[in-house]
């Protein structure tokens, strides 16, 4: 038989949906199981996308899009941006993809050579990682351990950026964190971009409407315009709209990199669905009260999970204010025991986890910081409080 | 300002592409044009696919959904491929994407390293080569000229095969030429595949539903059942059932293929909407009778074309017996002159037509062969006769 490339190689699948999958397993005998692992945000979007989605169904002309995105989609998107702040762009600054996941691989091609480096903070978002070693980009990873709060300093930045990695990717609102840069955090960073010309900015930003505690969204280009010529600025429907499934994602940074996105674009996917377009023209520019609401009740949620873990002794949590995890270093149980069984690290915690109690979360090692776990709390609201006390249960009864 | 990737460099945006927005500029100034450029099948699915896209959005559950591709999907495009004699295969050997491009441009990316042949035969579908430079492939054209039908000969697969390229990329039915190898063809080449276990074999086999004059549809594995642990068969929505937007495209082939063809989805779309999901399984389960309309309308509008073509002095023209393409040797005319132009090659000669005569045709040398040019017939049947008199009269009108 013949060989598959060295890529595909060093392509993994999620880590997270191998958990994921082992909790499905689990349910599927029978298990009682509580599901903190796979980021969806578990509720749908308004009446009114559907609406839109249907009427795009009975006037469909079958055919192909745009490469870059429907002028309707665009427009969308570059609305919502200026509702938080960020203005000036125009659709030729932008492009779409199949979800942010697909912007992020298309950016990486179009950035990345063999061998260029790409640096961001850890914790970092598992697939940064899967990406980055699918091109066989250098990776720069700038440690951001519970003690500083998972944040980047502009120290750290400042070191980082003078050795010229090609891309600089960021994430905030954070994935698995949940923390959020607030302004002076951001113009800090953004003092340190400045000093540096050659290196691409990425700001995933897909959580940039769940933000708690009015600490607001903030961008490098709120802080220093000037950066728009290097900030690629990455959105999605998945999280704010509940429509992970749907796929759409979206870029707005310089034109060169929209166009070379764009070309990526007519290469392999051609364009979105016409009903796709449709539901995510409704979504960001329809009525806002389901996302709304739904970042209430995630800031009322986060308080929940923090009030059971700051109870645990031994477990350190920052205080995230955004999106809907938190990652709280559970390192302080390494080495003990539970039912017998030796919990050396992350994974073993979260299997015993998953098999004393069955709960599910993803071992902070997918994110690349062994200490922690991940807390992902959109499950219905009646699983919350339960799933949460299994969790102060099973760090009771380590010894 | 960074740099983009040299990969990036590569790649460049759909030559067809260039005409059809040429085309719509002079449309929208008022111009009364014919489009035979763009390959799309200018229908729409039978009303069942629409139901069942409207009953998805009633029941969508707005969540990610499999790598792989959700099993229904697999499943309808396996019930297909027993349609067509291709059995034996499971979900297994499975796996979707964006469209049938999305599925080339994986399997470049799963089974070509850089520097890496793939070989294919000349003319070829544009994004061959587009792709393969993307992933800095080497390309061998097997150059295939209007004399021996643009069909490649076993003579010419063995001397390729020989050298041992990592991909041999077939296209059958053929886009740009609509020509459809017969069984004995098929077998012929299949017994060299045979000799050479070290390559392979990619069938785009898109057009399979689409073939005229019972010549039948053929693949490798049919002369030679051992070749299924190395022919991977590709195949699309798109052609068959006028359903191009809606962008959902099939691989099926060894396991290690198919997995590899998931694990890079997992790293960039995900999994398709479900409302493109039940779509797909409508038009691939339910009732056939639109594309098999269609298949005879485009069979008589072959013939249509074929007539007109035929009647033009020095024009030659293979005839072909699927998908919806004539590819007619257009060489003679070049040196000649059309109101005073000199026309030295297949782009003056599609320009001046499209300018002098209001119909879009796509130069031949996008697809590798300047001898040519591709007229795709779909449009709407009273352009048809219309749009070919131009044609005819342009010729008619050369000197």
């Amino acid at each position: 038989m013949p060989q598959l490339s060295s890529r595909i190689a060093r392509a993994k699948p999620s880590a997270i949906m191998a958990i994921a999958e082992k909790a499905k397993q689990l349910k599927a005998e029978g298990r009682d199981i509580v599901s903190f692992s796979i980021g969806v945000p578990n509720f749908l979007p308004g009446d009114h996308v559907y609406a839109a989605a249907r009427e795009a169904l009975a006037k469909d002309s079958g055919q192909y899009g745009s490469n870059r995105g429907a002028a309707d989609v665009l427009d969308a998107f570059l609305k919502h941006m200026e509702g938080i702040g960020l203005t000036g762009y125009t659709r030729d600054n932008c492009s779409v993809g199949v979800g942010a996941k697909h912007v992020i691989y298309n950016l990486a091609e179009a950035l990345l050579d063999e061998g260029d480096t790409i640096a961001f903070p850890t914790p970092y978002w598992t697939s940064y990682m899967d990406i980055a070693e699918i091109v066989n980009a250098k990776v720069e990873l700038l440690p951001c351990p519970p003690e500083q709060h998972y944040k980047l300093t502009p120290e750290q930045l400042d070191a980082a950026l003078a050795k010229k990695p090609r891309v600089f990717l960021f994430n905030n609102p954070s994935n698995p964190t949940g923390m959020v840069y607030d302004k002076d955090e951001i113009s800090a960073l953004a003092d340190v971009i400045a000093k540096y010309p050659d290196t691409w900015i990425i700001t995933d930003d897909i959580y940039n409407r769940m933000v708690f505690d009015d600490v607001g969204y903030h961008n490098f280009v709120h802080a220093r315009p000037e950066l728009k010529d290097r900030v690629i600025f990455i959105d999605s429907l998945s999280k704010t709209y509940g429509m992970p499934g749907w796929r759409v994602g979206f870029m707005a940074g310089p034109e060169v990199v929209a166009k070379a996105v764009t070309t990526m674009n007519s290469n392999h996917i051609t364009s979105l669905p016409e009903v796709v377009n449709a539901a995510a023209v409704a979504a960001l520019s329809g009525p806002q009260d389901v996302p709304e609401a739904k970042v209430r009740e995630f800031q009322a949620k986060r308080d929940e999970v923090l009030a059971v873990l700051d109870a645990i002794p031994g477990i350190v949590c920052p205080r995230p204010q955004g999106a809907f995890y938190v990652f709280p270093d559970i390192s302080a149980y390494f080495g003990k025991s539970h039912a017998g069984q030796v919990i050396k690290d992350d994974v073993d915690l979260c299997k015993a986890l998953l098999e004393a109690k069955g709960v599910a979360c993803v071992p902070g090692s997918a994110f690349g910081e062994p200490r922690a776990l991940r807390i992902s709390y959109t499950c219905p609201t009646p699983q919350l409080q339960p799933g949460m006390q299994r969790i102060a249960e099973f760090f009771a009864e380590m010894a």
